[in-house]
């Protein structure tokens, strides 16, 4: 038993209706209305599972330590326990940037849940390794912590519009830097942290869940290698490259990210 | 909060006395009562915390599920509820097997509850990979698993001998054959396959809290290069081989790895 249902610690809400169900999982420094878009393309016709993870959004606040989300494995515990409290199986799961990862560990525990996943964004590690591009040295990652722990409003307002990649359209990245600033500062920095150390290389080759793999370019957390090394270790697995740029290209690009999945979908 | 408390749930037991805190960490298919011979000499002049994983002894087992217990860091985290309530800092742990890796994951996350950890025969990753030698292929790792879940009683009594590696002291491994029987078998089968599965290699350059690896000969689940590897990676690590044999030294060769640690606590 929990105090808080799961419900309300994951700010779970169910729309739409339809027989197959779609859950949109959000990344870091957003929250279930970055999918505000695909949601009101998709509602129609699917039921919709939109949640928070613990410490981002209107999620309990409570339920966050930095001990217990200290790895994925606990998001991917409260996805598995989201999915049990709705009864769902075979759903379908969008993943954008880390809960791409997280949906993958839920699906090694428990893959009855997913009849398919949607990566959007996603890699399985950042760092580069000995014969893996993943896009970024450790001293670049320090650099990085160090900034959001010396000034964080100043490295959200300078993170955000190089994240988002939309020179034409700044209000994009002004969005995204106001959902940075309303993280909590030392959750957002422990998460970065959880995330960019990450390694889950040698959890791909297991997934039995068919995955698309969403990508697209100019992605400043994601290089173009990272969709390819995952097309590659994913036994079940597609690569498709979309036309948009940045690492939330469901916000910037949305009708390009939204008939993807819909082509996922109809396959 | 929870329904249980911790020390309920890990079924936490303190005794002795002194003014440093020696936590001891059981392996797989055992429990606290396989260091009863180092409990007995340390007692006097430390503080003792003992402990049962939970799926493991007399552990609360209803906290126990796969979901939750998917991988390492779900015990990383109950190891770090304990040392909070029990405001332990600067405590000595010495992690049989599993307990390597779990104790080293939990002292990532906080350093400051550790002054030393003493691993006895853990290891970082039990599968072969290019350039790294664990042990084991996926297909012995498989057969294994096939065999626990075929019969698990027969398993346990042909497996529990091998791990012991005392011919001459048939009791031994007649002692863990029970130990292994009392398991859940649907328990041990999961836990099993989470640990032989699992990869922290990366994980070791990262410890900050200094290591020694103390290493038996003819240990079935850990072979010496594993020792080795761990040494090299961890920054500050020694590895001393003890003469012993097999996986369960500290109930095989009480006193040998009694002052083993003995050595480890005067330098």
């Amino acid at each position: 038993m929990k105090t808080t249902s799961i419900m309300q610690r994951n700010n779970v809400n169910v729309l739409g209706s339809g027989d197959r169900t779609i859950v949109f999982a959000h990344g870091f420094g957003s929250d279930q209305t970055a999918w505000r878009q695909q949601v009101e393309t998709f509602a129609p016709n699917f039921r919709i599972v939109l949640f928070d993870h613990v410490g981002a959004g209107k999620s309990d606040f409570s339920a966050y330590s930095p001990r217990r989300y200290s790895s994925l494995y606990s998001y991917a515990e409260d996805l598995l326990d989201l999915c049990a409290e709705l009864k769902l199986t075979k759903s379908i799961l969008v993943g954008h940037s880390v809960s791409g990862m997280v949906s993958l560990l839920a699906a090694l525990v428990e893959p009855d849940c997913f009849s398919d996943l949607i990566f959007l964004d996603a890699s399985p590690r950042y760092l580069n390794d000995v014969g893996y591009y993943g896009g970024f040295e450790q001293d670049e990652l320090d650099a990085f912590y160090e900034a959001m722990s010396a000034n964080y409003y100043a490295w959200a307002s300078g993170f955000a519009p190089i994240a988002m990649a939309t020179e034409d359209k700044p209000e994009l990245a002004a969005e995204f830097a106001r959902t940075l600033a309303a993280t909590r500062p030392d959750i957002a920095q422990a998460v970065a942290k959880v995330i960019y150390q990450s390694d889950h290389r040698a959890d791909l080759s297991r997934l039995k869940v068919p995955t698309v793999i969403l990508q697209a370019s100019d992605d400043i957390a994601v290089p173009p290698q990272v969709g390819e090394y995952m097309a590659d270790k994913i036994p079940q697995s597609k690569l498709v490259r979309i036309d948009a740029r940045g690492h939330l290209p469901h916000i910037s690009a949305p009708e390009i990210v939204t008939s993807a999945i819909a082509q996922c979908l109809a396959a």
